[in-house]
């Protein structure tokens, strides 16, 4: 019995963040009800968090009468935690609609025969519907993408329909979290340069946590970093609280991820908001 | 709040997996009970899974009152479901021995400024004690590892006395489960090349669950491939039921961390327990 569903149980999840095209006449959602919804199914009807209506202060339970329906907590369906940007390698569903220039506001890699995110543009549907660096795209409506290329995908997303287009999404799969707590002098204990961790402090918390170099930062407390300069990295971490959380990937699998991707356009259109 | 507990809260957690060295006298406990008490705080009281007392068909209520205290469930610390191999990349404390040769049968991997645990001779403390390929090892003792060299690390292992080792064990960091589901002629859909996947075969479970090529294969339901023949690997996979689960690393973090072990030396005496 595996902790996540495979795609082949997935027909027992239904979709559940879907941001509508209608923006003239009704507010979007907020990009967080989208972010937080990942569900698995696990073994247990128990929940080892809050239960879905107390879930992050949101009143789902509001959500499913007039939006798209959450499964009970009795189906076996749990919410995954609230820790910022906690890496869960499950699946999800995603319904997004393409913005009133046809974009949906993503481009992606295509690296080992899976198609991964690689940028979400800043106020986009990919963006407010809570899709990620890192995500795996399993899934576009009807059509497995593994073995197609970064062109092939791009193409297929371009001739889609405005409406109802369906992703099925595996959480980051090349990333983790590492959560960390400051010293006495605020110091967790690494450096960077350019986003990629280069050392740690001897005997720090990073250190003692198993933080490790040839990394680079893609998120500080669920905040996307990516583009953002050393010292806006840095600016974030000293603001936040003695215990930080930081989510990282192998410099290797990064690289090849940005390879195509232009540097000054990643620092400008990156959608940099947060994730918790 | 993490998911997991950071070192710095982890005096919370008491040991709880010590492999006596008194051969001679008294049976070594299965080697189950140590790699499945894999132990995490969380931030709810509740549990996602059955409660200790109930874990894996042992009565872990018995090894409290004759061995290491194992937290009761109100302080918040719960186990780790029994999914075969499923990575947490969890904190986990161990407490091992030396055997009448001398030996932990253990071997590291410097990568990346982390140490990690690359080779487990069969039937050795390590082995007993639920050590993995890829756990890294975050500290020995009072010493923290990060930044020690792989010859750094032997020596420091070599000259330790026989008795009460204790390792700090992060699960896993490179590493990921996938669940696939056999077609209805048996077969999940991936290629493998001396333990590396080469392919993915369109619209099959592997492809759909996204299955990535340039990973090494290290458990199959659990259970270690590692220095295993692909027709070895392949009866295993065979063998098991409609459902499968393997664990995979990518390859170019894979041939770091094996880089310096022969081939046949790992083929010969790699331990090749399962972990459920």
């Amino acid at each position: 019995m595996a902790l996540y569903p495979n795609l082949d149980q997935m027909n027992l999840i239904p979709e559940y963040a879907s941001v509508p095209n209608n923006y003239g006449t009704k507010p979007l959602p907020p990009p967080a009800q989208a972010s937080t919804n990942h569900l698995s199914l696990v073994s247990s009807s128990q929940s080892l968090y809050p239960a879905l209506t107390e879930y992050m202060g949101f009143d789902l339970s509001d959500m499913t009468k007039k939006g798209p329906a959450i499964p009970a907590m009795n189906s076996g369906v749990v919410a995954i935690p609230a820790v910022p940007g906690q890496v869960t390698n499950g699946l999800r569903q995603l319904t997004l609609c393409k913005d009133a220039k046809g974009r949906v506001g993503l481009m992606v890699s295509a690296v080992n025969n899976g198609v991964f995110v690689c940028f979400i543009l800043k106020n986009s549907p990919a963006a407010l519907g809570g899709l990620r660096f890192g995500d795996q795209i399993l899934r576009i409506n009807d059509t497995v993408l593994a073995g197609y290329s970064t062109e092939k995908v791009h193409n297929l997303i371009r001739k889609l329909p405005v409406n109802n287009i369906n992703f099925m999404i595996r959480d980051r799969p090349f990333e983790r979290t590492i959560t960390m707590q400051k010293d006495s002098v605020g110091r967790v204990g690494f450096e960077f340069n350019k986003g990629k961790i280069t050392a740690l402090v001897k005997d720090s918390s990073a250190a003692r946590n198993g933080l490790v170099t040839d990394h680079h930062l893609l998120e500080v407390q669920g905040q996307n970093v990516i583009g953002m300069s050393d010292k806006e990295i840095l600016k974030l971490i000293n603001q936040a609280g003695s215990v930080i959380t930081v989510t990282i990937i192998p410099s290797l699998l990064f690289e090849q991820m940005m390879k195509k991707m232009k540097a000054d356009y990643v620092k400008a259109k990156m959608d940099h908001s947060a994730h918790v």
